[in-house]
């Protein structure tokens, strides 16, 4: 398999991975066996869970992960110029398949200092890859986790569908943000790209240029529509002897000729944007006309959307007039559902919900794609053991766990995740039903016997070298295990405003290691 | 020219331009000819300008828009499925050789309500390249904008870096900040992709990880480098010797070790990270023996990398620590500079402004590539023209302006802009020396005379419909036309904090012509 994006190969990534590895081949360390971990230091907007995401591109790209001749010929003539002609022949026969890549599966909900990848092989291979690795899995982690915390919020009975690739950071950040809102439990998108790669669910209507593309009536090229027991009627006739009888006469006639021909075209995925010229005075009145129309032709019109004013009052004041319309007609309008968009971000949907709305669709756009309240994931890629000696890096408020380690979620009696445990690769590893000691990784006073009722360990083989070692998996079923643990989780861990830390903790053996580690290399401060 | 990223194509649309354009071809109105205008309304940042950016791109996507096959058949299959079989004959047969594309230059300062591209020929055909026309605009845009603020900042002497691939918003988010940072005015990037596409400086340095790869000097291969006299000497010894006599001997070994391969790989890009263990008691110090040994052997190195704790501080420390050491071996360090990162953002450089600082360079990341200040640039695409007649969109906050319009910017006698002034196509154009009554859109009270002494037409003719209209610029060219521009406007239109609006106006003719349509189409509300 390839990278989606076929811009995704070695030479996206910074210079100095390059010059790096010109350093260790020519200090003949480019083959040192080594161990990098991939992990975040905090969770994203003010929350306490991630959502793992990204590792299948990344697979894909270490797959494929090679220097080809025009690249070997930009990098001689251009920044690496001066380089020993025998390291371009080195670096032209570069592969991965002495790599082996361990990582949480794809969705799974991750915390603060648990390696998500842990990759290991020779010392300048696995070095050449960090950024692009971090690449492919920052944005796709904070995309899913954004469009977590919106499910959760919005709750798991309302629509929602990513509608942003118009505002997205470059082309594949729409197409990512597609993918990714997806996984963490969206419906689907509007953008037609992400249907096509991955089979997501596409959605849309119309826009405010498509309102106004229509002048009246006379735009309308037929005034048919055929109904659903085969019969071709007059639409048009029906639509106006309705309004008339409900006394929308006053309302934009291109408006109400727009949405005829939408009907007309799709009369069974009717749901119109009302809000191009006035919502309750025009753009309402002319959808009631129309969708009741559709329903006395035996269609079942989708219902409006909103996108603009106050959402939540227009919401509740267009239900207001789509139940008057239906009892004043004896019709059952009940099944028309409001879609709304404009700006929607986590502190709207809390305030709409607090006034009360009657919205069962948001549609997300800017704050879904971009994550305005955080627009990146800390994901960093740090050397924790090179020809088996741990390393440790100790610059202030940066500090990494060296060693190699592998990490288990605990499982309490209820069934609910009580913490993740990290210990060194080849460590005593818990056992369900056996006590363990799990101890703060930094804070010594921090410390706790587990006894879980589950042990899950973490990690999984990814990479074996050949590309054998895992199965690609459907979108559909990372969703649902994305879906699945947000049911499963405490909830106020996962809550979006003032959550309670979900705890990360090591095994007694790696916190001893960490601390030995710790004071051998720190050097000690003379104050004066 | 096909775009940069090959998924730049027809269907990376949200899907509601397939559906509006699968009615408008059922109404017959199809190839209705049409105007729209991209804008936007609020410049990004709370600044007061923006720089526009990305139209190469679009004229790229334009020239080579097509549905082919393949996405016939999943829109057949999929979203569109149900449609009319003669619709996607219609489709296929798609292009865009009736529409011509008005544009300001690329690189050119842009202010609300100004059409930045005006896109003119059939309805449907201009409809369904409003998304992906947007993408290619918008973040382009706010990144260039993003990289101008910096510039203006930092200042004209400082250098900045773009660094921030692996926190981008996916592949070529990475891929479009690290091009339209440069064209913002940055200096280089450390993405290799950009480099090799676009022929921008590219720079780089090490990594923590590869002084971690270190342990000691028995990691080193080779003890000796070749001076610039072209003799092989022994390099550890010299650096050893150095580090004797300044007394920094408690330093940490593996990262001495790693400043050493790192110089010999590059002895004359000798630029030291160093943080990994304390910066002040290991890092500057085998910074110092290193660089002073270069020095011996005849080699500029270029100085230190800092990268965690208060920059503006430790540059100042660090500086000191260079001075001294200069001092006591009567040798000129003054050469050497200092490269700052680590999450650096406006009110970071702002604020190391103010305490003082010592850095000579600005390496920006994650706040350039994210725009971490506000991640998306509002640009729309509305309807303003349809066979002849004027179009306006009355959403309450969205007002568009309608009709077929172009800008000029108008110079005042001290050679700088004094405003833009939008009038219909085919109107009285202001011309220089020339009284001209610029009038404020919406408000009426807010009106002038200006005389220009230059007069700017802001709109050029991008896409004739066969690509012969525009020759492709030069990036080089376009960065120092925008940095240009950044001296030429007033500095209080352009400062990060507080700036004045910089005047956008409208004709005498446009502003009765908005006015009238505006009365025509906006129902009255009866309140009661």
């Amino acid at each position: 398999m390839h990278p989606t994006n076929p811009l995704v190969n070695s030479t996206l990534t910074d210079l100095y991975q390059l010059t790096m590895a010109y350093s260790y081949w020519k200090a003949g360390k480019m083959d040192e066996e080594a161990v990098f971990d991939l992990f975040f230091r905090k969770n994203p907007f003010g929350g306490e869970f991630t959502v793992f995401a990204g590792i299948d591109e990344v697979i894909n790209f270490v797959s494929s992960f090679e220097f080809n001749d025009d690249q070997i010929d930009y990098l001689k003539k251009g920044p690496l110029k001066g380089c020993d002609q025998k390291f371009f022949e080195w670096l032209r026969a570069l592969d991965c398949s002495k790599l082996k890549i361990y990582s949480l599966v794809e969705g799974t909900l991750a915390f603060p200092a648990v390696p998500l990848i842990r990759v290991e092989g020779p010392l300048a291979t696995a070095q050449l890859l960090e950024t692009t690795i971090l690449n492919l899995i920052n944005y796709p982690s904070l995309e899913a986790t954004q469009a977590a915390r919106f499910r959760l919020l919005a709750g798991f009975d309302k629509k929602l569908i990513e509608f942003g690739l118009r505002r997205a950071q470059g082309p594949d950040g729409g197409v990512s943000a597609s993918r990714y809102s997806y996984i963490g439990g969206f419906d689907g998108t509007s953008n037609v790209k992400a249907g096509e790669l991955f089979g997501i669910p596409v959605m849309g209507t119309h826009a405010h240029s498509f309102v106004q593309a229509f002048q009246g009536l006379d735009d309308l090229d037929s005034k048919t529509l055929v109904d659903t027991e085969g019969q071709e009627r007059d639409f048009v006739d029906r639509v106006l002897h309705i309004r008339n009888t409900l006394g929308f006469t006053n309302t934009n006639e291109g408006e109400l000729a727009a949405f005829i021909s939408y009907a007309q075209s799709f009369p069974n995925r009717f749901l119109a944007l009302v809000d191009t010229y006035d919502t309750r005075r025009s753009g309402v009145p002319n959808f009631i006309c129309v969708a009741t129309a559709l329903k006395h032709f035996g269609y079942e019109p989708i219902g409006i959307r909103i996108d603009s004013e106050d959402l939540a009052y227009v919401s509740k004041q267009t239900k207001k007039m789509i139940q008057h319309a239906a009892k004043i007609q004896n019709m059952d309008l009940s099944g028309l559902t409001i879609t709304a968009s404009n700006e929607i971000n986590e502190t709207a949907i809390i305030e709409m919900q607090r006034q009360g709305h009657e919205i069962d669709t948001f549609g997300i756009g800017t704050n879904q794609v971009t994550c305005e309240a955080q627009p990146a994931l800390g994901c960093v890629y740090k050397l924790v053991m090179i020809k088996d000696n741990p390393r440790i890096k100790i610059s202030k408020g940066k500090i990494t766990i060296p060693g190699k380690k592998e990490g288990y979620r605990l499982i309490g009696s209820d069934n609910t995740p009580l913490l993740d445990v990290i210990i060194k690769v080849g460590g005593e590893a818990p056992t369900p039903g056996k006590k363990f000691f799990c101890r703060h990784p930094f804070e010594e006073s921090k410390r706790a016997y587990v006894v879980p009722t589950e042990v899950r360990p973490l990690h999984r083989l990814y990479w074996d070298g050949q590309g054998t070692a895992q199965q690609p998996v459907n979108i559909h079923d990372t969703r649902n295990y994305v879906l699945q643990q947000l049911r499963e989780f405490r909830p106020d861990h996962l809550r979006p405003v003032n959550p309670t830390p979900f705890k990360v903790s090591v095994s007694d053996e790696l916190y001893s290691f960490i601390h030995g580690l710790w004071m051998q290399e720190a050097p000690i401060a003379t104050l004066s």
